[in-house]
């Protein structure tokens, strides 16, 4: 355990949906680091299984430069004090179309801790129905849904290149002892 | 398969390691969208293990708050031509204080497509050897080695909050059917 204490954060821009800048840091040997940071207001992912499938999008990140990338569905919060159950059930009805009977909290994660605070929440979601009209992404949002065999869980483990979405199927391979 | 076409691409923040802006990119549907943009020089982890342990890190990441993160080892390019094998052997010699005789690339992914264009390599490294001289951690890192005992991957698996180290001890548990 290294104790730091924040001596100064300092936004430099601002964006529609992120912050940057930098901050520095005092630690127990008095030294002082300066590091950038990037502010995100934090997301949920959901990997939702049934019998026979795991329910996937594709979409494009032209943040990354991907025309197509295979993904769980995910959200990110649009206030710090929204709850994150509620926005995993609106995620997975708008991309995927469904609702879910069991919502399940697998793990909660960092995707990049050494320069952003964006932290996710992972869901399962299992007992899923339908839901009336079907999925209602939003304009910016290009989704494909992709109901993957869980047959070939492995299949999708190699397809995807989005960390969050290579934890959700590495943890549900290891939950249902295939892939 | 959505195509889109990068129309502009605007920096409007530079750090000491990242880039921060906004881009715009017009799709199949002529409509144009515009996002926020980090841009990263990319990154290497390694997942270490022998017959008994995975060789881990605990370091402080105050970007994300956190005093500890328990950590596979990882490193940032410093140029956007650096090998990245050789990135990766320096890293573990570095932070562990060890070098291998095998090397494998197990996956690559990008952290957070959404926004960030960091894309890491993930190396799995076995054959340990100690390197003369141990570690040797840069000033502004507070590393801690910890060799965590396969027969607990599990506990490791819970124990991290870092995505990448999630995804490189979940691959380790696929790997050995342990854990």
């Amino acid at each position: 355990m290294t104790a730091f204490r924040t001596e100064s954060s300092d936004v430099q821009w601002q964006g529609r949906l992120l912050r940057a800048g930098q901050e520095a840091h005092r630690y127990e040997d008095d030294s002082v680091h300066i590091h950038d940071k990037v502010w995100h207001p934090g997301a949920i992912t959901v990997v939702p299984y049934d019998d026979r499938h795991v329910w996937l999008v594709r979409q494009p990140r032209p943040a990354s430069g991907l025309t197509s990338c295979l993904e769980i569905p995910a959200g990110k919060r649009d206030r710090a004090d929204e709850a994150l159950l509620d926005l995993a059930k609106r995620e997975l009805a708008e991309e995927i179309g469904k609702e879910a009977d069991e919502w399940r909290v697998v793990t909660s994660f960092y995707t990049t801790p050494g320069f952003c605070d964006e932290h996710i929440t992972l869901f399962a979601a299992t007992g899923l129905r339908d839901v009336d009209g079907g999925a209602t992404p939003d304009d910016d949002e290009y989704l494909e849904v992709v109901p993957w065999p869980l047959e070939d869980l492995a299949g999708a483990i190699d397809a995807t290149v989005d960390g969050k979405t290579l934890i959700g199927l590495l943890w549900l391979a290891r939950e249902l002892r295939r892939g």
